[in-house]
């Protein structure tokens, strides 16, 4: 089977998610700056979802390249995947528009820890395909950071049940930590055609 | 005719309606746990509709993998299953919001019988461009499978009206039949470059 | 310059209007049969729409078939027509919400007449460029059908002002001069690349 | 890494975002021309940013067409174009329902400012990564044109918080800079593959 299909659909899918998520954004009834401070927590939401799903747009995209084929299974733990992503509006509004209490704060982290362990099935499936010397799986990694990520989400779920921001914080260390390195692998990107480690 | 934009058309329709049930997720005012309770059969309806739209996109993923050419009578065949996949989202929200009630499990159940039909009328023209011997046709099947599928829909609309769950529960078994086997589909694919059977 | 992005951002924004047009279908608070019988009108104005986006959506596909190279006033007048596009799902519930008014019927009609007016001025734009004797103007064709459709929309406006059924009928009759005849444009189209008129 | 799916991507997410804000003509309640004066300012707010988001994709088409390859750097500059981009439907919204109230109209200017700056980085990126005398960097040109818009933007942001016309006035003085010299560039293209301004 070929891929072209599973990467348009994932890509329209995600597209739609990362757009939606501004229909949360409603439009105030005041037409002064203060009318808008209301929306500031959902604002900060806003930013930190858009960056996650283009963090798991760009992991996406970069492990795609590496696939020669795929079978039955891969699209639907691809359905998974793209399942629980499509969560992350819902709780990112429910999450912004309570200010950030603390079950929301909590449910937010769940939906994240969901979606990391939906991209590691993923991603070992794919690599099973594959073949463990493939270049998909020296590309994907050994998942160390998949792991610490799905850590620190636990972690984070629990402490904001104590305090929102403690929660909040970690979800924005483990954002940092796909983000930033970016930098080291896009040396290695420019000498092979793709590296990824799963999240 | 070439299908390259059928299908990129039909992707771009099929990930806009799976995105778009969640929508209907209407964010809760209270920010503890049990405010989510009332979501929970949203949350349900929208669990079935994402498989059965799933399963609809990879049937038809695998079906147009063997199409060779198209023309204007497939454009509008294809519409037409466009269009019932389109009322999806209104049906599973409708049978979420009421908890279930007889009358909009059976409207669901209708919208499914014709999701079917209008899949049946696609792949029986597609199979008539390509011949009997085709890849395509051998690929699709005899379509056994898609007339079982039509005799529960119809059985399940007509028992959704004494009791709901019995509407449900054969809900989930068509969705089952069609997810599960795709294990033993999924070794054919591997040898030959696809195979599928008519929902 | 190429007309892939084209073609792929037209079938985003196409799928987009055909789908979120459903949205207008709010889920009534009742369970029964009856609380649906309001949306009768609103389901009725979403088939005619989804036809006819769906024409514009067959007409696009076959005239870009046989497009070699576009340009930017190309690019305009194709966002020109998706512009007016996108105004479909606005009249469309507009006019189902108000079963069927007569100021609403007479926009409706309004908006498809400026839609068929963008389509003609893409098709001559793309026909002035290719130029008249170019497999693209044959395909086009003289445009007869589409000069009907104006002079129909025009008539239909004016009288559905004196009452809305005879304005609706006249829609009706130019999405069936548009979908009929796809028969017997299809035998040409399978000995030729593409055939297409005018809208 | 290919450009494809970050052309695709980005096809979907604009094409959302060109077609959400109609989303925002809610219909009226009443059946007459009347009901629908109070859509005026939110139709001429549409058409406006319409217009502008049209204008960003032409660019972003135009320049793509020039790029060889891509790395993650540009990955998340083009992601940062398309969240500024998305904030495009929200401030339209707010400056039609509030009649072009002036912080408003001064808000829809910081949001254009932010998404001329987005697209400026993403192009110097591009560049850099292609070379000073690549066909890229020709085609771009010095960004005279993104330089001036900055200015005017800025101009436009602090007299809409005298008078808000002003500001608006400016907007479409921006937008016709970029709408009319197309005429101009297109000779060019018609001879080369690309040739476009950074905004």
């Amino acid at each position: 089977m070929r891929k072209g299909r599973l990467e348009a659909f994932s890509d329209g899918v995600i597209a739609i998610i990362i757009t939606i998520m501004v229909l949360e954004l409603k439009v105030p009834h005041g037409e002064d700056i203060a009318s808008l401070k209301p929306l500031v927590p959902i604002i900060i939401s806003y930013v930190l979802s858009f960056i996650y799903i283009g963090i798991y747009w760009n992991n996406h995209h970069h492990m795609m390249q590496g696939v020669e084929s795929i079978n039955g299974t891969i699209l639907w733990a691809n359905l998974h995947l793209l399942f629980w992503l499509s969560l992350v509006p819902f709780v990112t509004a429910w999450m912004g528009e309570n200010h950030f209490a603390q079950v929301p704060v909590a449910l937010y982290g769940f939906v994240l820890l969901m979606n990391a362990i939906a991209y590691s099935i993923l991603s070992n499936l794919l690599i099973k395909r594959h073949g463990k010397n493939s270049a998909l799986a020296l590309a994907v990694g050994s998942g160390t950071k998949g792991k610490i990520s799905v850590a620190i989400y636990i972690t984070a779920i629990l402490l904001s049940l104590v305090s929102w921001w403690m929660g909040f914080l970690l979800y924005v260390v483990v954002a940092t930590i796909w983000f930033i390195p970016d930098k080291r692998i896009e040396k290695k990107l420019d000498h092979e055609p793709y590296a990824e480690e799963k999240l």
